[in-house]
């Protein structure tokens, strides 16, 4: 069983004037970085900011396409063509390679935000198009995807690597897939629990479903976030859990085949 | 004298539901194409479908970066500072690279849109900043601006390759700077003259100012444009009394150094 | 049964530079007019010009609010709660509302565009969020929506004035909705069959479905386009075949109570 | 000399997941409050909030038009033509009209954000413009200018109510305008010296221009801000000085004449 995990994060979801999320302080914690693109949040300043900070961190970067929707913040599903998900995709790691090009970096993996993230987790064809957007950039990107989702099932047709995603305050289902945030108990709110979750995830490839029985998952990289000093407090948290366990830290590039 | 020359002209700026420029039959004509990268107009469909048809035309791809501003097509100053237009730059650039790179294409250049040109034609240090974003990003882009403008020297002072551009349909001042839109006789309207001019700025390096004298110009490529009929009936005029003048059309990476 | 009709088409759909619509072709023959509000198409010199135009050739004035969406043309469904679309509605309203004040006129109806449209359509929390957001504008506004829609339901359950909307070149159900676009049959492309079947909806109230039988259907007035000249061709042969019919064309605020 | 006055604040800048402001307590202390249009800042959900909460508060509602460029937050001066920025003005003033409608309230001002304010400010044309689009829509709303602006001059010769603003935090020349924020001495940065200048400028209509000397100053309202706790802070402090100096502070309508 894996004894080594990447932990992920959003950031350089500022925009212009508006700040949003602790970049500086959640840069500190995690191995891997998805970039908002410029659609669902970002600006050119704050991706070339955000790419500078996680290069100077040593901080894996990755692209966070989203939809074009900054009122929403990306979180709204639109109804768009498996098509019009390629061309976007293409057109926002494009965007982030330019920053990424000119630090002097390089790019690990691809990440989908929000809505997009979601639809393409459940619905095969946008799965395989933002796949096939991913692979004519460069073939050479990690698709970070939840476990058993329909994007890790499409990259890997593709011949893309992949990390699986887990997360630590999220519940289950004895699929492997997790319970919709409407339902009630989606959400792990204890914070005890849920490390002790993640820990087993990690070490022991398992997981308690909701429904009450133990499930298989494969745990590549765990989603944190920097959203407010508890969040960021709870990352440190679990690299401290993470490091009792005897569970390394790395980027995804260092261990993912 | 030179008697090879470039013609360029701006495509891909139509957008969703809206349709402008009658790309299909310009690409037809010039050798460098400037594709807009959905800041002033176009949208990853669009960006996609004019990379492809450049590409299968054997017209030479360039990024026509410009400011966030549908609305006003990017022909209105914006007060932005170097740091800002340098990244805006940074943005769009990449954002073609990825179309190209998915198409198995090659970029070629780089020339500014409507306002972001002009301003940076006179202020040299927003020229300086659009040159380090290009040279950060790849060094081996050609810089295609108006001849004798900022952007032409700061460029050369960087080292990268420059392209000097004429109008057909422009009057210039004695310092071989363009006459302002907003004054009398700024603009060439008559065909057969503005054909002779070219092919005199071409074949001799000379055109005659406003002021009546003759100056000295350096001409690597003609801008021109694929509007309406008559845009794209000039420009097969003009294809064809180069040919007569025995000046050769190439794209700019086929000539320049 | 109704022997006074209106007709209804979208306008004032430019943006900036781009150009879309004979507007001022189907200006001539239409009584009333959705005028985009700037969301999904149109922008505050269009909507001032097309106010201006509409009031000049005695069209009446509705608003055509869509989702803050140009790239889709705010033809894509978008993931909104129920208050959010009712104060996008509120906004896109008083948004033209600036411009109808401006130019003395009146305005005399809401008729959502697009996804909006359908979505409300269907969906009755929607439909009714959408006319409390007219009702707290504007209860004298007159609602245009599909006849047998959610949104006709909402509108008379608030006790707003109710105009049925009907299509000339779609085929019905037996329950009195529309065919589903996407569905064989979808579309009447023969246009003599158009018109007759719209005469009918007119005259007798009825309209064959698509399944063979007659059903009945109210139309208060007849959606028509003004996107090619093919378009207001039948725009003027409709008028025609009315007036034979001894059917009047006047706008919803002269028959709707 | 005048013992009233009116505390103006910007208010409901935040959009979709972004906050920005202390609305919430900057709205206890102010009389009138500027509410973000939706092209700088603010979206209809914010819009609605706002308008409430200042209506709750008995803040009387002022619209505060910006120009279309979230990423900048309208802080960039854009060229544009008169036509335009009196279209935009009108667009953005009905919009918050919506909102007003639906809450039962009553629009009292107008003041343009950031750039559009300080081009109007300047430039004739542009306040004649925008006075145009302010009279058109309603000619009772009271317009409320950088004392000594060109704006207050265009309003007064339309026949719009002015209300002349003035800065506590900011120098001013000897001719009764602002020093430029660029040159040095030109923001005042200790709140004792600013809260003593507020209090001439309002109870002797003098203050001590950057030069030495003393010029006459007409205030009818003073700019504060809510943007971090000092700022409020600041405002609470305003108010116990304007009170200890017997000024009473009342909301523009009930003085302007």
């Amino acid at each position: 069983m894996s004894k080594i995990i990447d932990l992920n994060s959003d950031v350089g979801e500022s925009f212009g004037a508006y700040k949003i999320g602790l970049d500086k302080e959640v840069l500190k914690y995690v191995s891997s970085a998805n970039i908002a693109c410029g659609w669902h949040a970002g600006d050119p300043i704050v991706m070339r900011d955000t790419v500078k900070a996680a290069f100077k961190n040593s901080v894996s970067i990755g692209a966070h396409p989203g939809f074009f929707d900054v009122m929403g913040f990306g979180r709204r599903n639109m109804t768009v063509s498996p098509d019009e998900i390629k061309q976007y995709t293409i057109y926002q790691i494009g965007a982030l390679y330019g920053f990424v090009k000119s630090a002097g970096a390089k790019m690990q993996h691809v990440k989908p935000h929000g809505a997009m993230y979601n639809m393409a987790a459940k619905d095969g064809k946008l799965a395989q198009a933002i796949i096939e957007g991913i692979w004519e950039v460069d073939r050479d990107l990690i698709v970070l995807g939840s476990s058993g989702s329909e994007m890790i099932k499409a990259a890997k047709e593709k011949g893309l690597r992949v990390a699986n995603e887990v997360f630590a305050d999220r519940a289950y289902n004895s699929d492997g897939t997790l319970v919709a945030r409407s339902l009630p108990g989606a959400m792990i709110l204890d914070t005890n629990i849920a490390i002790l979750r993640v820990i087993r995830m990690v070490t022991e490839g398992k997981v308690t479903a909701i429904s009450g029985e133990d499930v298989d998952i494969k745990a590549d990289s765990i989603c944190v976030h920097g959203d407010n000093p508890e969040a960021t407090q709870f990352v440190r948290l679990i690299r401290e859990e993470l490091f009792k366990a005897k569970v390394e830290i790395k980027p995804l590039s260092q261990f993912i085949k």
